[in-house]
C-alpha cells in the first residue's frame, strides 16, 4: 500500500514534467497529467494541492545533486596547463550529460523563466574554478570569468533544449547519438579553448 | 475608416506578441489581446480568423528584412584578418540589435519550438561567410562553420531571451544599457575569436 502511493506520487512527478515540457505549464490540464501518471483525478490535489505545486516540487527535485559529477571535476585548482584542458573537456561533456538528463526541468525553467538555483550555484562553482585557473596563468586575464561560464552554458542548455528541432532540420540527434555528441563537445570546446581565428 | 482598420490590426499584431512573449501562446485569452489592443471583441477573428491565425502572422512578419544590416556586413569576403574580425564584431553587434528589436518574436518561437526559416537562412549565410574566411586562411581548418555560427547564435539568443532574469539575478540591462552592451560584445566576441586559454 505505502509502495503504491509513493509510486503513484513519483508517476505524477514524472508525467507533470514530461508534459509542461512538451506542452508548456499553461498547456497541460490536471486531468491530462493524472491520465498520463494512470492515477486517479484526486491525486494531484492529495500530494501537491494544485497543478502551481507539483510543478514546485518538480523544480525543486533538480538540485546541486544533479550536478555532482562535473562539480567534482573543478572542485581542485589544474595542476598544468594540460590539467584545465583535460578538466574543462570532462566538464562540457559532464555538464551536457546532467542537462541531457534532466532535460524536462531544463525546457520547463526556460518556460516558465524562473532562475533555477541550481544554475546559479553551478555557474558560481564553476566561475570560481575559472579564477583560479586564471591565477594560475592558464586563462586570459581580460577575459571575465562569469561571462565564459555563461558561454558553455548557454551552448549546453540550447543544444539540449532545442535538440528536437535540430534533428527535425539537421537530422543530428544529439539526445540518443553517443558518437555524435562525443564529436560535438570536442569540437565546441575546441572553439571554446582556441578561439576560431588563425593566427 | 481604412486607415483606423490598419491601426487596430497592427496593435492586435503588436499586443498579440507582447503577451504571448509574457505569459505563453496557451496562456493568453483572445479576450486579454483585444482588451490590451483595445479593439472590440470580434476583431481577432476578423482579421486572422482566431488566436493561431494571430500568432501565424506574428511569425511571418519576422523576415529576412530584419536582418538587412548583418547580412550586409557578411555579403562580401574579408580582404585581411583585420577586416574579417572588423566585420565579426559589426556582425555581432548588429544581430545582438537585431534580436532585441524582435525580442518578442524571438521568444515565441523558442516557446512554440517552431524553427524559424528567417533564422534557419540567417545561419545558412553566416556559415557561408565564415566557409569563406577560411578558404582564405582566417578561420581555423578544423572547425565547422555550421557549429561556429550556432554558437555565436545562440549565446545572442540566450542572452536577449533571458535579459529580464539576468536583470533580476545581476542588475544588468541588456536590453536598455547601450554602453554594457557594447561591453559584452566586445569581451565574448574575444572569447569566441581567440579562445579562453593562453599559450
Amino acid at each position: 500500500m505505502a509502495k503504491k502511493q509513493i509510486s503513484s506520487k513519483e508517476r505524477l512527478i514524472n508525467s507533470g514534467a514530461l508534459l509542461f515540457a512538451e506542452k508548456g505549464f499553461d498547456g497541460v490540464s490536471v486531468r491530462a497529467i493524472c491520465a498520463h501518471a494512470e492515477t486517479s483525478m484526486n491525486m494531484i490535489h492529495h500530494y501537491f494541492e494544485s497543478k502551481e505545486g507539483l510543478l514546485t516540487v518538480i523544480l525543486e527535485n533538480f538540485t546541486t545533486e544533479a550536478f555532482v559529477t562535473p562539480l567534482k571535476i573543478i572542485e581542485d585548482s589544474p595542476k598544468s596547463s594540460e590539467d584545465f584542458r583535460l578538466r574543462m573537456e570532462m566538464l562540457f561533456e559532464s555538464t551536457l550529460e546532467t542537462y541531457i538528463k534532466n532535460r524536462n526541468v531544463v525546457v520547463i525553467s526556460n518556460q516558465v523563466q524562473l532562475v533555477m538555483p541550481v544554475l546559479m550555484a553551478y555557474q558560481e562553482k564553476f566561475s570560481d574554478f575559472l579564477n583560479r585557473s586564471k591565477k594560475l596563468g592558464f586563462v586570459r586575464e581580460s577575459l571575465d570569468s562569469e561571462m565564459i561560464a555563461g558561454f558553455m552554458l548557454d551552448r549546453i542548455n540550447n543544444q539540449v533544449q532545442y535538440a528536437p528541432w535540430i534533428n527535425k532540420a539537421y537530422k543530428i540527434d544529439l539526445l540518443k547519438d553517443v558518437e555524435y555528441r562525443k564529436r560535438w563537445c570536442k569540437s565546441n570546446l575546441d572553439l571554446f579553448l582556441n578561439g576560431i581565428t588563425t593566427r
